[in-house]
């Protein structure tokens, strides 16, 4: 497989963690967001991926899929062991309500675009700051009541680490204060120290400033 | 089934054509986001959901599921006919990828908290409104590449009409021009003439103003 990503994009890093996770192999074909314009709005990578995001990842039998959501469900079919989802369908929409919260109602409100977006309607600095805190800390706020006590969001690795370990990155970078949500941190401290966590971090991959 | 939903409330509108489409009955619990400071932020209905958003659905054994995502898969597997997906994982992906590009790229972008917000910086309705319209149109521009020729956005209807049809339903509320998209509006025809977006639609709700 392929995957076309860039370093410290948290949908990219989602995808990352579920491949190590499975310990599945794959080629990492960097996509810069930041030079030359954005890579990912150039007619060559729009071909492959017509919303010009990352990532986008190329099956063993070629085939192009896009949205981060959709990759990792389309893994978790494909490549089931170790599960992502529990088997139970009420635990599994447990699951999935953590993994939808951040990546329809955290994430999207920070990205790249959007925050190019706000500048460009003259929201200063200072606000900007204060917009991606407000939604990280109000999603933050409940996925905190929404996860367990033990090990990572649900015991073992799964879907809702995927998505809160990078957000979690994502948290860091833009300085969120997070001394609020201990059951949150518990499980940042349990990804630091597993190694899929490790090798899907943003600090480790081929295109990672020196 | 209870369904705590608003009528207009995209997130809302897409579990209830899930349940129309597979026929399930439930009882609607109106929560009103806009009267008395927004039911949805009371501590009554926080105590259900804790994010404080719609939908939220109990189920027949009185389990409490949010965030439409995860309640919409969740009744595809626990109600599979007709089935909102296909059964191949690749196809399964790209029907997929429709839904989330909608639900994580566009939605979040506009919903009641984000215009609440934009507003509080001093954006003006203008630029609020143009902000609305850059992201319908450029989330639809994707849309419109992945999605068939025939029917509903994959012929028969399933989970991308669970969450195009409701964002159509937006965009015609913020006025957005819709000329570009062809395939976009033949998924609009099919589903004003299907009973179970009918039954679903806003205008039917039993909150729905008079």
């Amino acid at each position: 497989m392929d995957l076309y990503s860039y370093y410290r994009s948290t949908s990219s890093y989602r995808v990352r963690i579920a491949l190590a996770l499975k310990r599945l192999a794959y080629h990492a074909l960097p996509v810069n967001l930041v030079a030359h314009g954005g890579e990912h709005l150039a007619p060559a990578y729009r071909a492959l991926n017509p919303q010009g995001r990352v990532p986008t990842l190329r099956t063993d039998t070629g085939e192009l899929l896009m949205q981060s959501p959709a990759i990792i469900e389309y893994l978790d079919e494909c490549y089931p062991n170790p599960p992502l989802l529990p088997a139970e369908p009420l635990e599994r929409a447990r699951v999935r309500s953590v993994a939808a919260l951040i990546g329809c109602d955290i994430h999207p409100l920070h990205n790249v675009a959007v925050l190019k977006r706000l500048r460009g309607l003259g929201v200063d600095e200072g606000d900007v700051t204060a917009w991606i805190g407000h939604w990280i800390s109000e999603g933050f706020n409940a996925v905190e009541q929404m996860i367990g006590d033990h090990g990572f969001c649900f015991d073992t690795p799964g879907l809702a680490d995927v998505y809160l370990v990078p957000q979690l990155y994502a948290a860091r970078r833009f300085a969120v204060d997070l001394a609020a949500y201990p059951r949150i941190l518990r499980v940042e401290g349990a990804a630091l120290e597993h190694p899929a966590f490790q090798t899907a971090h943003p600090a480790n991959q081929p295109d990672t400033p020196a």
